[in-house]
């Protein structure tokens, strides 16, 4: 019982009052239910591997976007995270395939290129056929960092680099907006189409 | 009493109970205090009134900015109200002038042209010298309506139409902006600068 909460306190927000509550729930549920729940963390470590390709997590490798025959290779958005992946996703229109880094680079936390998906991307674009990478990093400190360096070591390659629009969120106020946003909003300001 | 009751609950955001609260402060407070107020709220009628160029509120007329010369006059930055200019005025950077609309076409709630500060805007790009027109709306369903009426007359002008750029705030994270925003970030995406 001590292992088991001790187990289930190295998850992620749960404290050891909350680890205790979930040990003594598994205690008391039926034995299907502990083996289901045993079973699916297991089949998680056994079957989800990292993509050999963009490293997104799947089942198959490679993952269902990089075998989809209908998505351009020649435009890779490169994202932090698998969530990043999947809020674009459901935004929809993008027909290109992606890269996850697994983190941002971070000097201060000493988050090297080593500790992200670095080596494999650029392994990636030097084997030739893509034309372009969005670098999708979030609009804050590490991610502009990490931006700044991959661009710095995909341009030379020949590669157009761009990275995310930034301006005012849809639906939202000007007067609620933060200054650096109106900021880059209005010095990103663009000829309107007739 | 009920007078003023009923003055104060004209007020937005005042009910007759807020009003009646107020009332009843307002005759227990010493006589200077009230006598202040009073007088703040004639000076406000009296002395502020609406720059005849750009149609901002000003003591003086034309206001700070347009009397600016240190201000460009080709280009015009077009917002519905004052306090949107005051949010792009803190953003800085921006060097230009303004046109306050006091307002945003809604032809669901029956606002026209009519209704808003379109007239005035209209005269003075007829006098000439404005080379560019910012349309710095709400990135809204009104906001966007009144956009689309304004840059179907003004381009016509041979007059540079532009509007805000749309995207992701500075400091928010991919994962939780909506998927509209993601997905205008993407289309609308810049290559970086070296």
């Amino acid at each position: 019982m001590t292992r088991l909460i001790k187990a289930l306190s190295r998850l992620p927000g749960i404290g050891e009052k909350t680890a205790a509550r979930l040990a003594f729930h598994i205690l008391r549920a039926p034995a299907s239910e502990a083996v289901a729940l045993a079973e699916s963390i297991t089949a998680v470590k056994e079957k989800l591997a990292l993509c050999s390709v963009c490293c997104m997590i799947t089942e198959l490798d490679p993952c269902a976007i990089c075998r989809d025959p209908e998505r351009t290779g020649e435009v890779i958005c490169v994202v932090e995270e698998v969530k990043d992946l999947y809020a674009l996703e459901k935004a929809g229109g993008f027909r290109g395939r992606y890269h996850v880094l697994h983190g941002a680079l971070s000097p201060l936390d000493g988050i090297g290129p080593e500790d992200i998906k670095y080596a494999e991307l650029m392994a990636r674009l030097n084997a030739g056929g893509v034309k372009e990478v969005i670098l999708a990093t979030n609009p804050d400190y590490k991610g502009d960092t990490t931006s700044l360096f991959f661009q710095e070591r995909i341009s030379p390659l020949g590669i157009k680099v761009t990275r995310l629009a930034r301006g005012i969120p849809v639906g939202s106020e000007l007067e609620y907006t933060d200054p650096q946003t109106l900021g880059q909003a209005l010095k990103g300001r663009r000829e309107m189409e007739e």
